[in-house]
């Protein structure tokens, strides 16, 4: 069968949104949102998150936020609160995304048996090179 | 409730495969190797990808081979030819990563009245500043 053009091509509307949902911090934010089901500070999101930066959390945000699927609430007190949550929206997207966390979790086992296969055929390889 | 350390953590092994998995050259490979059904050349999967390297193109499969989850097959033959296609283990990521794509189709026109919502609220005070 051939490769029909569509949401692989760069072209496709369908093919941006996919790129923000197929992605690892979002991801994570949704699955965080999801899990405690109440809304959730910045600076609660920055910590939970191993390894993001405050400028890739903020970015991500917004484009959540855009899209419809996160729900930003700034409270004007001092210091300044900001909170996060899904929208309706956003929770269609739960079951997609724990269905891929789930997957990871089922099969790293499996991941783990064939990296250490994998990197036992390739090594020898590479240091006799 | 309290935001669990987990699978969110960067020292989580899950969490380096959810985040090659939860990733938007991921998606589109695996993608395309389960709506053709056949083993896909690396040409071809370079063309029908919009925007993708060669060299992200390169490391995003041999990521998904060492994991387990694509076969990769070169034939010695001149030019080289090789080919990919999806292991058992890699065809159980097509149920997740499906709904995942449908999810992107069935709220594409949602989002994009969100975007334009977003849009016309934002930058009325982006110009007024």
């Amino acid at each position: 069968m051939e490769i029909e053009p569509g949401v692989y091509s760069g072209a496709c509307p369908a093919r941006a949104l996919l790129d923000r949902i197929a992605d690892k911090w979002t991801t994570l934010i949704i699955g965080i949102l999801t899990e405690t089901g109440r809304p959730v500070r910045f600076t609660e999101l920055r910590r939970a998150i191993g390894g993001i930066s405050q400028k890739m959390l903020t970015q991500t945000l917004r484009d959540l936020e855009r899209d419809g699927l996160v729900l930003r609430t700034a409270y004007p007190v001092i210091p300044p609160r900001v909170e996060y949550s899904l929208t309706p929206l956003g929770r269609t997207l739960e079951a997609p995304l724990a269905a891929l966390s789930a997957w990871t979790h089922a099969h790293m086992a499996d991941v783990r048996a064939s990296q250490d296969a994998f990197d036992g055929r390739t090594t020898p390889v590479a240091l006799s090179a």
